[in-house]
């Protein structure tokens, strides 16, 4: 045939964890057949990895439980299964801080939208590199605003994630870190793959949990650390507007923790510097997450 | 570990196209950090095969192409390439008739959901068999109605699927065939996998196309089959409540052409049989597929 393909790009060779083996990342494949392939039936977690630990692991693995249990996966491990087997994935990669992805499929079969309860699970996971160091000063960022495509379920932390890549694409173009998403009514959403903050007069202000917005883990620690410091909250519905008039912005995210963003399109937030509010935050996320470490029961 | 999990399901043994190769169904795999698993980042077609030859091949092309456009994924291969690809696939498998399957995604590499032009895509095709004999007299189906729950951009034929896979998992369990999908407003877009048409005091009512359904292949055909036999057209949006009174109801799909809709949800549509408009569409959709086989000038 000749075609100019190949079947992967060389990537340096980290171990992969798949279905209970342990995977040189050459090694480590799905068949095509896999209904995450074919219908992106398949949902998954990001972590973030500090001091060779797990962030938000028993949050993260409470919202994979509920996104398997809205689409009818069985979900076929135990959290402290999982949790050993992440740990000796964090060690075989010697990952002191970074990113840490799992990923779980209905599983694989003759092409058919509609399942049955014959579909076994597969399960991988892999780690990635930090983008820069957690306890430096955080860089600040900038956001691309750009209409919400997604679709209905954003609250079920599926694969279905193209809006998403169109979304972070365009802001990746323009020079910007990530898209503040915004739907027909011109209410904010939230960011490509971040939940949103902004500050005024002292308050944060947060769209509230539903159907149309993923329900952030970090945003949860992190909503849990500024009702420890007394900050006032305000959980409602914004529009644009509001936030290119707000005193600061922020995004959280488990590759993250918390960003300060200090331009929106043209519009700079606030005096364009990191706020106070935010690094606050920051900082106070960073000790939260290392004060609530897993520590599996069975080890 | 002894997660009860394996990486795939016991099935027969078929060829499976990949990147140029011809593999048996379980060597057909792609990497775990394929964009396709990750993102669904891919784009797909499903052609039906009669006669041992492909139906409708260069307009699925065409809107393959348009797909790969839109999402700014290279086409890696030249229609002429392709088309030989798949018949030597489906010489392999021995296939008379069926349906064929045929995949590109963006190609494989660190997980980030922006992109850059060093993807190489991955590419693979599988056929199924067939659900019933093309020139029998087909089936008549029942439908039941489920929200529309896809994103913005049903217009690319992406693997972003999920809402389809819950609105025919929905029907599949009702014992429905089918999902036909509704807006926020109560109008019709489509069905699950499937383009929806209704007759009316012996006009054709169809939607228009537009960024809010699929361009069906198969109705875009036999919508030509309408005009050469003079039957009126009429293109518009329309109420759920203006098909429970239709004289007849159909859907057109690769894998089913035409099908007669004798039931949506409990109302049985016109007398609840195979309608006499939708027997014609269908025998003028298969003479009009069987006369425009493709053949390649390259052969």
């Amino acid at each position: 045939m000749g075609y100019p393909v190949s079947s992967e790009q060389k990537m340096s060779e980290r171990i992969i964890y798949l279905n209970g083996d342990y995977l040189a990342e050459s090694e480590a494949k799905l068949p095509v057949l896999d209904r995450g392939l074919l219908f992106a039936d398949a949902v998954y977690e990001g972590f973030g990895l500090l001091d060779g630990q797990i962030v938000d692991f028993i949050y993260h693995m409470q919202r994979l439980e509920r996104s398997l249990d809205e689409l009818s996966i069985p979900m076929t491990f135990s959290v402290d299964q999982m949790f050993n087997a992440l740990m000796r994935l964090i060690e075989k990669n010697k990952v002191q801080s970074g990113f840490l992805y799992l990923h779980v499929t209905r599983g694989a079969g003759d092409r058919a939208f509609h399942y049955h309860d014959q579909y076994v699970p597969n399960i991988f996971a892999f780690t990635q590199g930090e983008k820069f160091a957690a306890d430096d000063v955080p860089p600040t960022i900038e956001l691309l605003t750009y209409p919400d495509l997604r679709w209905a379920r954003r609250d079920i932390k599926s694969t279905n994630l193209l809006a998403q890549v169109m979304a972070k694409q365009a802001a990746n173009q323009s020079g910007a870190y990530e898209a503040l998403m915004f739907d027909s009514n011109g209410l904010v959403t939230e960011a490509g793959s971040s939940s949103f903050f902004f500050i005024k007069n002292n308050a944060l202000y947060v769209r509230p949990v539903s159907q149309e917005i993923l329900h952030g883990i970090t945003r949860q620690t992190m909503l849990r650390v500024a009702k420890d410091r007394g900050i006032t909250l305000i959980e409602r519905t914004y529009s644009l507007d509001e936030v290119l008039a707000a005193d600061e912005a922020l995004i959280t995210s488990s590759s993250n923790y918390v960003l300060p963003v200090v331009k929106i399109d043209e519009t700079v937030i606030g005096d364009g510097k990191a706020g106070t509010f935010t690094l606050a935050l920051r900082e106070g996320y960073l000790a939260k997450a290392r004060s609530e470490f897993y520590s599996s029961k069975a080890l």
